[in-house]
């Protein structure tokens, strides 16, 4: 397998980005490659002294970088020589098998999807992350890929990362809801009370209807479907808040019992780690004809070689054709 | 004054209610009343051994309940005779000045709208909650009223929360942001990107941007423009992660330090009770034409306390009359 890495993606490219690949090693087997895409020259300044990495890793030269605040759309028109561009480019032509960026997510997506296209039946593709929280993780999808979501949209996310959960996470059964602002089916906006609708009667899903924010940490349910923009706003609360509150409590101890305050700050960096994105490496974009991991733009190298890990469980347990499976057999109107 | 209390809307109701209207007595000059609206010999049984409530609390009479899960326009229909509909129409005939309750949210914002109307010149009410957080209160709006949100809703949500956050909280020149997506114009979905345009243009207001999730703990606003929908996900969110990292941290120090136990209980009470809702008494609904104090369902006799206290000073302020000034200035056409 070859998985294509944007070595100019991350808040630290290409130094993490190239950390990760080194330390990524650890998963492949001796016919597998890491291509990192980018300014070749940078690329290979950050791997000289690294031993043997010519053994699993290939640098391919991209001139150009899309910034983290370019409009996707017209960054990618403008800038065919950036990395990610490039790196759209070579999967679909097959040079590479998956890819991963730490990126511009809206370039990526536009990218990957305007590329590799939509998979069989899937009416658009969107972000499954994978959140850790003390009563085990959760898919939350859509996180951004769709700031436009209609119900059937909705509906085919539970469906994918139904099928993500169960097959890179090896949840058996998992628990599907709907994030909402009520558990009655009466409460919620217009998109909601549909996509219950649909939810309701799709048997390939466990599906435990409505949550509300504060149920994703109770550990009720194992996919939380919701609209991209709801998806993303939780996503950086989440994280926000994470460090928001565990700085209040490091405070507490420090203005309450100064000297536990070593303890405390082991705690905190312990539980930190628990909600650290680094550990899960990537979301990926599922409904693409393709393998695609969105790494967190602050991610460290820790977060670049697990995205590849992922990205070997995708392909190792077929996601894609399964999604492709399910998906036909239910296969409504087609839309855009 | 004369504040009715729903004495039967939260969850202990009509305990933490009654104890809430005893508790209030310190914010009362000798002229003020609270009249508690429920059930009433349920009522006189809590009232009963407080001595000398009958100087500043009456009890109104309201045979029915209109439960949580109740379908908000449908129950006020068939249950005229509920807490929450005959204090609206106490209001409405101006015996009582002010309403507070913790029931059924969907209920009182109906009935409060139906029997108040809106000031003149607001299109939508909407609820505006304060969050504490470490670097200090954030005022949220709108956190449900309304899930159908349009432009001119959210930019009058901002104009009204600033005034809200300047005269209650004390805030001078409050920073309004726009929950949101990133930072760049070009984020965020049709809604926002419309909102913005708005609020930029908007003089009462000292607008600072966007802001995304993560931004609500960093001090860098004091209103936060959003679409209830949004908004009621994010603040049930917050409850629930608050608790789930809290309780994180308790088990890690269980886990690894447990002779520090005691410290890490007493800090983790210490820095619950300052995301409790309790601590701010409620949220006004603003935009309607009189005062409606929405408490958490779970409040205890605090919340209820408080909740008397924001009522008063929503009063004191002059918050409606200052809302009609600024929005009538830029009124724009007619909205349903």
């Amino acid at each position: 397998m070859r998985i294509g890495i944007d070595a100019m993606g991350g808040d630290r490219a290409p130094v993490e980005e190239v950390k990760g690949a080194l330390a990524a090693r650890e998963f492949l087997s001796k016919d597998d490659r890491l291509v990192l895409i980018g300014r070749e020259q940078a690329v290979l300044e950050q791997l000289s002294g690294a031993p043997g990495w010519k053994a699993f890793i290939e640098v391919h030269h991209a001139e150009r970088v899309i910034g983290m605040d370019e409009p996707p759309v017209e960054s990618l028109r403008d800038k065919p020589d950036s990395s990610i561009a490039v790196m759209a480019e070579m999967q679909k032509q097959g040079r590479i098998d998956a890819s991963i960026s730490a990126g511009n997510t809206g370039a990526y997506v536009a990218a990957a999807t305007m590329r590799l296209r939509r998979l069989r039946a899937v009416h658009r593709p969107g972000i499954a992350v994978v959140i850790m929280t003390h009563r085990g993780p959760i898919s939350l999808c859509d996180v951004g890929a769709n700031v436009g979501c209609r119900p059937q949209h909705l509906h085919q996310y539970g469906v994918m990362s139904s099928i993500y959960m169960n097959a890179v996470c090896g949840v058996a059964s998992p628990r599907v809801a709907l994030l909402s602002i009520g558990e009655e089916d009466a409460k919620g906006n217009d998109l909601v009370k549909r996509t219950r609708e649909l939810l309701k009667e799709e048997k390939t899903i466990n599906f435990v209807g409505n949550v509300e924010g504060r149920d994703l940490f109770r550990g009720v349910c194992d996919v939380v479907v919701c609209e991209g923009f709801v998806g993303n706003v939780v996503l950086k609360l989440i994280e926000g808040m994470a460090e928001g509150v565990i700085r209040a409590m490091v405070a507490e101890v420090a203005r309450s019992f100064p000297e536990q305050l070593e303890v405390m700050k082991r705690t905190a960096q312990a539980v930190t780690s628990r909600f650290d994105f680094n550990e899960y490496g990537g979301a990926p974009l599922l409904g693409v004809n393709g393998i695609c991991i969105i790494c967190h733009g602050a991610s460290d190298y820790r977060g670049f070689k697990n995205a590849v890990g992922v990205a070997m469980n995708v392909a190792r347990k077929q996601v894609n054709a399964r999604i492709t499976e399910v998906l036909s057999r239910c296969e409504g109107p087609a839309d855009g």
